[in-house]
């Protein structure tokens, strides 16, 4: 099973370390860190590289995508190379996923028109403008289309679609080799859960640069 | 405030990457992923490499260490060149931190002697060998060290090294564009959690080698 993690300049490393930690561990998996040109692609803090092994034209039918999101998305928005690669792919995946903004990209190849997805919560009215169904969840399953909130959710996502692939025992022995027991010192996670003035620091752009 | 997180041959890639995601957003963050040799340093599975932009000489001050666990931690118990940096670095740090079986390397460098720490669950029996404390809490502050479980609670050690350096309303900015609102889809991500035959599988080695 080739599951293909896509990555481009200024991606959010979280986003694809987490399901690469989980998904790595499905029987028969071959995990391929993919990218327009091969090599170390820097993430979007300028402190860490990752190396893709593989350029877009060397794994043309993985059977997993999943696609990075992070500050760099907007910049592949309307890069051919990314979004026709998106469109082959696709063409003969079992699932196609995204983290965070990465969703935008699946909706801009054309891949999510109508179907139910999410993206991180402050990119949720962009992908509605390319023509997805937004919700609020935390993970999103239409069809073969996963999509995860921000960042971290990815590993929400991944061990949903581990249990679909190999069944609940085998998601269960991921999470406790991850010893993913969550135990956040804050309840913030979330627009809802957040304190508001954080919120609108946030939409107002003064708190972090998102783009 | 120089961050360096360490890695080396076959560690556990969210074993930093977690931390990374949200130390880097500190103020006046500066992360340093750093190795015995600078260059591609391959994960566990095989199927990543991270880069490592610097040299232990090349970091001989870090205000923050952040030590990975994995795989590979074994091959690291004795050698000199990681265990004399981490000393040395230790001196001068204002936190010495570790995810994983990372506390091994920090124990083995004598840096945990009589202090409480954690550890991958399956590491804490060796982890008390090494003249440490174990306790089966998921992030144990003892002074200025800092351990976590297994590989996903480098998250929540970080979150909370946010916390006591810039401040709740700085960490719960984070968690919130992290997105980090954790909802597994099983709840089996602690030895006390999951099915007691998975837990007798992993410490048999009959389930994923963890070696």
């Amino acid at each position: 099973m080739q599951i293909a993690m896509l990555v481009y300049d200024r991606f959010t490393a979280l986003d694809v370390v987490g399901p690469y930690e989980i998904l790595s561990r499905l029987p028969d998996a071959r995990v391929d860190f993919v990218a327009e040109q091969a090599g170390p692609v820097r993430t979007d803090t300028g402190f860490l590289a990752l190396t893709a092994d593989k350029a877009l034209d060397e794994v043309p039918r993985p059977d997993i995508v999943v696609v990075s999101g992070g500050p760099g998305t907007m910049d592949q928005l309307k890069n051919p190379a990314l979004l026709d690669w998106l469109r082959a792919a696709d063409a003969t995946t079992t699932w196609t996923t995204s983290v965070c903004s990465g969703s935008l990209l699946l909706a801009a190849a054309g891949l999510l028109q109508g179907r139910r997805a999410t993206s991180h919560w402050v990119a949720l009215d962009l992908l509605k403008e390319f023509g997805a169904e937004p919700t609020g969840e935390r993970v999103v399953t239409d069809g073969k289309y996963v999509t995860a909130a921000g960042v971290s959710s990815g590993i929400d996502m991944a061990l949903t679609l581990s249990g679909r692939i190999a069944g609940d025992e085998h998601a269960q022995a991921v999470q406790l080799l991850t010893e993913y027991d969550p135990q956040p010192p804050y309840d913030a996670g979330s627009p809802q859960k957040a304190p508001a003035h954080l919120v609108e620091e946030f939409r107002a752009g003064s708190r972090f640069s998102l783009t």
